[in-house]
């Protein structure tokens, strides 16, 4: 019964075994979207506020920022940014950059409680973003792999997920604040991954009683008809008791899934939310927006 | 690693645990269908010949053929519909009703080995289905209610599939030849619904070894957009470990579901299937049934 309790000034997202998916919109991020990383490089914010406003109205419960743009000044854009973002949508935010000094610039500018994407178990790594993490009172994501790289080992995986919970308790940090990453293979190239996420997501719930996200996307790598890969994928990992996930719920296809599998894990009481989105499609982001923030409240 | 295998003559297919996921074809029943009711009682079988080979041509790889049509002779047109079905496709059939005259002038009827669908957990009904079953050489669908009803307990629903396995064994029927349906209730009804069966099929994948089936789309009974819940429920009881489902494969959002959902399980190997049905989209079916009969071979 695991809560991870993210916050902004004036709104909670809870990440937690007992309620409804967190889906935190993955769109603010430069990384293989040249055009966005042109403008942010240049000061046009522009794309980031349209990017935050859509992802919201869409049903994210949360929003990833991430300004790992090449030659440029990584931290200052980064801290603009979750200001920037701030100003425009209520949502908690996840401060993603794999540069300490850039997560320390977003810490600093961010109002609230924030998801810090992310840890690996690298023991140089720890030691530089787990004290962050306790000094700004936030919580973080911890990703599987450490200085050998990722394991195609599962079990190897969990390990590295407790020696970070350990890790990070040192630091003061409880294992309700790790929201731990699986790490999703893409299925093209490896046939088990999705199977090796299913496992990893059951023990990582039933031993380290974490909670868990994804970068959703990357199963389908490849492949074609993304969206309908995604979507399954989600739905399963749901099932295998999957808690948050960094995905786009500007994809219908994505976001009906997540829907369907909410109400069929029991995390949409009385299918509220989804016969809600049916009755005004227009409104399906605002439907699951009201229902986690009731539950969360609850 | 249990394989139930089920034949025609000309081909076979397999429902196994490491196998892609067997469609059994819900279309020809007249409960519901008032007008193929009437057409089939008055002996016009047409929209029964085109149900056949469209959900064949469309991915199935089983049919369930049933005939019950009130004051009628379903013994007889149960025959008859299975040799007309026979004569048109090559997939193995599932021969339906609760009448075990019905079902025992279908077993006559039937050329290869059938599903017969279904015995319940109650005394009398066993001890007339299971000795038709033996009879024939024929797999038998075990359904978990019994004279008591329908628990809504999983786990009282998990000692009746006990039970019927271990009085079909007296009969000579190995648990490889029995495939149980957990019971899907609607959701919309009981929230715990989707949860229940996803623990049931656990079970009864590492307890009893069976392979297991449901009847997929009463779960979305009074919701709006049931063939989205419907697929985000297959993909999940795929995921739960799922071998089976009479469910309708001319509904794209489902067949799609379930072929996501063999890619992710690691049922598709090399996402052959996935792959070949997106480059002809109008041949999807046709790239499912070459890769079970692969499978089946190997």
């Amino acid at each position: 019964m695991t809560d991870t309790v993210l916050s902004s000034p004036t709104r909670e997202t809870v990440i937690g075994f007992d309620r409804p998916f967190a889906i935190i919109g993955e769109r603010i991020n430069p990384t293989g979207r040249k055009l966005l990383a042109e403008e942010m490089k240049q000061g046009d914010f522009s794309r980031v506020e349209t990017d935050a406003v859509a992802q919201v109205a869409a049903g994210a419960h949360m929003l990833d920022v991430n300004a790992g743009i090449p030659l440029a000044d990584e931290p200052a854009i980064l801290a603009k940014t979750v200001q920037l973002v701030q100003s425009l949508v209520d949502v908690p935010l996840s401060i993603d950059s794999s540069i300490v000094e850039a997560l320390e610039a977003g810490l600093s500018a961010y109002q609230g409680k924030a998801l810090v994407n992310s840890v690996t178990g690298e023991d140089e790594q720890m030691e530089r973003v787990l004290p962050l993490v306790a000094k700004h009172g936030a919580a973080v994501v911890a990703i599987t792999n450490d200085e050998t790289g990722i394991s195609t080992d599962p079990d190897v995986r969990f390990e590295v997920a407790r020696k970070i919970v350990n890790r990070a308790a040192d630091h003061g940090i409880p294992y309700s604040d790790i929201v731990v990453d699986p790490l999703v293979m893409p299925i093209g190239a490896m046939g088990t991954a999705g199977q090796q996420v299913f496992h990893l997501v059951r023990r990582l719930r039933v031993e380290l009683k974490v909670n868990t996200t994804c970068g959703a996307s990357n199963v389908s790598f490849g492949l074609p008809n993304r969206p309908a890969i995604n979507g399954a994928f989600l739905a399963m990992a749901i099932g295998a008791g999957m808690t948050s996930a960094i995905t786009n719920p500007l994809e219908p296809e994505i976001s009906r899934s997540i829907m369907a599998a909410d109400v069929l894990a029991g995390h949409d009481a009385d299918c509220a939310a989804w016969i809600k989105a049916h009755r005004q499609p227009a409104a399906e982001g605002e439907g699951r927006r009201r229902s986690n923030r009731r539950r969360s409240a609850g």
